[in-house]
């Protein structure tokens, strides 16, 4: 089976401070990370979901916030279009190059032909919503260690 | 920490056959169940991801995949608004009702008074999208067992 977890959640938002205060304080998660993506065109907080000690029960999953840094940029278009909400899915993969390769022999269009850097040193790349039932997709390998 | 982990997306799909083959095919994942939910207006499909053996690596977080019954329900509506794509999120909760109030306390505008039934047997509430920038969002308690 290719795909182990659902990893993330991508939700586009406005203002990224006030989700992370609106998350974080619903449902308690820890932010353990905020950086800007120029590539991507985001600023993004990585919150975590689960048991503080993520070894007790297997890997994390996250909610990933994006705010867009400029209204050209695909977050920015998704926001201008839909307004907030979700925006992607990242699942957790254990080889990214592999997960690319399975996906193109399916039929499954990649948005990158190399995977590229993501959220916490994690190698990804994206597939086209068209071949996914408009699921913009994210396979994500994550970082070592 | 109110959230232990993504339990699955929802994806608003026209044809649930073809759906659950491109998802089956695309990403080797196994169907566990197809049944209509008829108080939620939609035929659905619950895709495991990860291994064949859940516990190999704790819970098991799942792609469901909804058709809607008529186009007057809500993921019918859905569906005409924006076409195929990500729906909502569920979380994984230990106590759907405990997760209700909590989320209640922090001004989070609740859709369910009441759990009701959900896949698998689990018992869920929804939190209205417009308090968690724009995402519908369900609490998943899991069935006994």
């Amino acid at each position: 089976m290719l795909l182990s977890r659902i990893d993330h959640v991508g939700i586009a938002v406005v203002n990224l401070e006030e989700a992370i205060e609106r998350y974080r304080s619903a449902f308690g998660l820890e932010v353990v990370a905020v950086e800007s993506n120029e590539l991507q065109g985001v600023r993004e907080a990585m919150l975590r979901l689960g048991p503080s000690v993520p070894d007790a029960e297997g890997p994390s999953s996250y909610v990933q916030l994006l705010e867009p840094l400029a209204p050209d940029t695909p977050v920015g278009k998704f926001l201008a279009r839909r307004g907030e909400g979700l925006h992607h899915v990242g699942y957790a993969v254990d080889d990214v190059r592999l997960a690319m390769d399975s996906l193109a022999l399916q039929g499954v269009r990649l948005l990158d032909s190399q995977p590229r850097h993501g959220s916490l040193g994690a190698s990804i790349a994206f597939a086209h919503p068209k071949d996914l039932s408009g699921v913009l997709t994210e396979l994500v390998q994550a970082a070592p260690g």
